[in-house]
């Protein structure tokens, strides 16, 4: 189900590393999370007071300018952060995010983002749709044949 | 990570039947947690609307009447539910719990459970710990060489 390391997208890549040192920091991670229609966003985390961080990650600048859609996660976390390579222009990404650096095998946060809490009721609201999410992933990865899609 | 189908133990082979109906109702679940100290649900499942169900799979009359804890599982859930196959002696489960008639592939639910429904608080702490741990174990299933304890 999971490429190889190598034959994955670059963003992918970032994305492991970022998961990886989300888990260290004690974040739970869902990736592709789609918090509403039309959204996507790479990484979504929760923590464990119930802090909800999502991560962009940005392989390249082409990457970045063509993504016209960030503006529009920054309702759905309490802090936003992009996670870039080593190389990546940094100063292409706006400075009132969070920046991370990542590899395939790691992260660090470089600068912390501003928190914006959510709205109680979207923070249950999301909190539940996350839940959900990644039970019926994980019991599609054990249970391949059962159908989800609720 | 799964092992095969009839080397599973009774008990989750009920969990998988149990899991499968479940997700056709639009409940994802999660097996084998641990909602306090000293407590683990074979099954708890999260609705649509972010009720709360545990199934508790028995698989013979002795595996019944080990269970000393099924009590305590009563106020971690808005539903609870026995989950058995066809042969097993249903006169001996309490009638105030709801019945689950299951088998490797799929289940019914019998009788309803009755409602007795969560403190918001709990719910609250319930979604979230279901959330993390479901997240947390998709990682360690896509991402085995990571290390999961947070």
């Amino acid at each position: 189900m999971i490429a190889p390391l190598p034959q994955r997208a670059p963003g992918q890549r970032l994305a492991r590393g970022v998961t990886r040192h989300l888990l260290e920091r004690g974040f739970a991670s869902l990736c592709e999370y789609v918090p509403a229609r039309g959204l996507r966003v790479d990484v979504i985390a929760l923590g464990p007071k119930g802090e909800v961080w999502v991560v962009e990650c940005k392989s390249s600048r082409a990457d970045f300018t063509a993504d016209r859609k960030w503006q529009g996660y920054l309702e759905w976390c309490d802090r936003y952060f992009w996670a870039v390579a080593a190389d990546f222009p940094q100063d292409l990404l706006p400075e009132d995010t969070g920046l991370i650096l990542a590899d395939d095998y790691g992260a660090e946060v470089i600068r912390m983002a501003p928190e914006t809490p959510l709205a109680p009721s979207r923070r249950k609201a999301l909190t539940r749709d996350f839940a959900r999410q990644a039970a019926l992933r994980l019991q599609h990865a054990q249970d391949g044949s059962c159908q989800v899609g609720a």
